[in-house]
């Protein structure tokens, strides 16, 4: 199989819809950068927060105490789908999309909270199921004191596109 | 335009100078690191800490309790400078400096301070004033409860050069 | 000198022999991603925790407090370790890395610990003896209130391969 060979046309919004997802309209950046940048044809986006469809925040607060871990799983889930939705307006279309490298996320955490991994996976669980073997990817986690407007979780996908 | 032309000659110079700047002496590393490390011409800068000319942190402490955020924004600026004075080392000159890709920050705020995307603009405000089109770039953002030497602010620039 | 030429065959097991280390297994990743991963010839290792070699974790809880700065350097040692293992694992054989890129650190660190820069040397100095000229690298460090498991620190190596 060819290395560079995409995720086969209309594969990645059927897989999303087999989750009961669909890719949202990429969010612009909440200040003065860019949501993703593409540099020999990986883009890195720019860290994604939990919206809401009104441009809310649908999760916000610590996880471990403001939120359930569930619905830290559910925020990471929510982000990484706003991390598809910028890869793909990088690529120009979803199928385009060669395959996902790596999962960064930041988890606004309780004191004593450290059971991120497991909270973490709502975003990897997403790419995996619908990248499949192109989903496969390393992972960079970590926790911070406070997050962009309080928000539960930032996520960073890098991807290689066509 | 060829996508790989950089910034006009000398107008880096220029454009800081415009905002009452100008490139500082490259820093050394703090540790048993290099400052910056190149691959496939990109630039991978360490963090950049907030130095005053003396070899002293100007800015230390927390944004939001020690430090107001315009002094954490200047702190940014500050740092992403350095960023810069790295970036035009590992090219030899600023005007083999092709593009920015990203800029990633870490701050050191009090509890409770959440409008860290607004601080990060010095380093974000900078890049864009000094490169144009070319500055536009992705952004990763974090806090963490102790920098080192308990500095205000580590900036991580990423750039192309030729 | 070839600047993709790889450390001498055999060098990499012997300077670790002279730090009295060898090149453990590479371990499982924890959760839903894999331990690395590798685009244009470059790995990106996941976060390595400092393991034992019953499957426990060896250093947990906060340097300063729970863990002493010099364990906490041994624990970036044995993180930086394992990350070497991943990046041998990913090129097939530890005479296939070409060079190291970058080092980063996360530390989970007591209240008012400032002097990370140090304890994040015991993965930059593993490096720098077992790769010489080709192990210098650029650094990011950081500190994190709740890390996996508790784990000491995490360490994530970039390197070259063949």
């Amino acid at each position: 199989m060819d290395a560079r060979q995409p995720v086969p046309n209309g594969s990645i919004i059927s897989r999303l819809a087999e989750m009961g997802l669909e890719l949202p309209p990429a969010p612009p950046a909440v200040a003065d950068y860019e949501p993703f940048s593409v540099i020999h044809p990986i883009v890195y986006t720019s860290g994604q927060l939990p919206w809401g469809t009104d441009g809310v925040l649908l999760y916000k607060g610590k996880i471990g105490s403001d939120l359930t871990p569930e619905q830290g799983f559910q925020a990471c889930q929510l982000s990484a789908l706003y991390g598809l939705a910028q890869i793909a307006a990088a690529a120009g279309s979803p199928d385009r999309i060669v395959r996902l490298i790596r999962v960064e996320g930041v988890l606004n955490v309780a004191q004593g909270f450290t059971d991120t991994p497991t909270v973490l996976d709502g975003a990897s669980h997403l790419v995996n199921h619908v990248f499949g073997e192109r989903g496969r990817h390393s992972r960079a986690i970590a926790t911070n004191p406070e997050l962009p407007l309080d928000c539960a979780c930032l996520i960073y996908l890098w991807a290689e596109i066509l």
